[in-house]
């Protein structure tokens, strides 16, 4: 006697279509779903973290935005699609990617700013990293992020997971070339500020300008010459320990601390 | 005609054995093996990673320091251990774990620093967080870190990789009640400042002082009250962004740098 299904074939197992995500994590997505400039297309919610997510479901209404009705789906439908290792709280989304923008775009953005600091990335890379630095921009109210286009990471996934919602806030102006868009700031009135150890002023010492760019190279590499060079000052931070290096998040958050508070 | 070797049973092939390690990355290691206060008992090193490893041989012997001979190991030894996707550079070893100290023990090795300045972390337990502010709490000089014993994870691994090498510099007192070690500090002349976004003063104001706890909260959480109530002060890190939260490992390294940096 047969039974033809007993030992199903592999591929009549029921398989777990993937998500179209770009976006994960509660703080993320709920900066993205509140975004009156994001294009939110889809969210993907878990039962568990459906009840999180209400508020925000009335709060988008309220707001007016147009904004999608979102898809309950299992825990392992999104594990399946980030990998089972990605901390993803049961919510995740896929949002239109930002517009791209340029130095110049950016420096009008910030012509209403009564003081504007932005942070230029010379080729940190590290998702992590950049996440965390654009968290800290966000919360020093900095005026915007720029990175070379060739190595700048996507505004996505990890990265805006770490960033807490931060993307959202953050303009972020790619340019092909570093020392030419540090000339378009010079040109617009930025001091623009090297962090280097060899800095002759310490980084507190430039607390009181309007309008700054502050330039943090990768770990291990530093900043590359010719970037140094188009700038107008080196700064130091003070470090008097037995291992003075510091991770960049935590180089660029200090800076942005010295930079924005006034003792 | 039968070829027995054809098909080798699963258990005849040739198995990696795992290794003993509880340090690995460069840095880490590096720190560890030109620690004198370290009894380090092993190393594996791959072939490419040894011409990095070998200075440190020489370093070692000119410092009478006792240390194993190396064990060329290939890179998959060192993955089979640690997982695929942990990044080690080549290079692992076994040290001795440190011995156990308490708050009066730290309190006693930094009566000779001029400057003494804690890190006490409630209940922050994330390895890279925790890696971190220790990196940060070893280039700014701090005396010491200071956890609860249930709470704290293990001074190795991947905290010891992100802390670059400063798990050899920092004193690390546990406790099972951080409120009583408080008090311990605060009758050896020790301000306690707790990190809260309430706080009456800035944490820069505080940059005068020779003897300071700093005492930080986990994300999200915050401090205890148990824990805040034992401090003599809340101090805050001023913050004008749209969204005012920062990682715990930028505040504490923020705090760093507003502690012992006088303008």
């Amino acid at each position: 006697m047969k039974n033809f299904n007993k030992y199903p074939k592999k591929d009549k197992q029921p398989k777990i279509p993937k998500l179209q995500i770009n976006i994960f994590g509660y703080h993320a997505v709920h900066e993205a779903w509140l975004n009156p400039n994001r294009n939110v297309k889809k969210v993907f919610v878990t039962e568990k973290a459906l009840e999180n997510f209400k508020p925000l479901i009335a709060q988008a209404q309220e707001q007016g935005l147009k904004r999608p009705k979102y898809q309950l789906v299992e825990r392992k439908q999104i594990d399946k699609t980030l990998g089972q290792y990605v901390v993803h709280q049961g919510i995740a989304a896929y949002a239109q990617p930002f517009e791209e923008l340029n130095a110049m775009d950016v420096i009008i953005k910030a012509q209403k700013q009564e003081k504007s600091v932005f942070v230029m990335l010379d080729q940190v890379t590290d998702p992590h990293n950049v996440g965390a630095i654009m968290r800290s921009a966000c919360a020093f109210n900095l005026s915007g992020m720029v990175m070379q286009t060739r190595f700048a990471p996507q505004l996505e996934g990890t990265l805006a997971k770490v960033a807490c919602g931060g993307v959202e806030h953050v303009p972020v102006a790619l340019e092909t070339n570093l020392s030419r868009a540090l000339e378009t700031f010079k040109e617009h009135g930025y001091r623009c500020i090297a962090l280097d150890e060899r800095g002759e002023k310490k980084i507190g010492e430039f607390g009181g300008l309007d309008k700054v760019v502050l330039v943090m190279g990768a770990e291990g590499k530093g900043l590359r010459p010719s970037v140094r060079d188009a700038c107008t000052d080196m700064a130091r931070i003070d470090m008097l320990g037995p291992l003075a290096s510091i991770n960049v998040s935590n180089a660029s958050a200090i800076s942005f601390y010295a930079l924005t508070n006034e003792k």
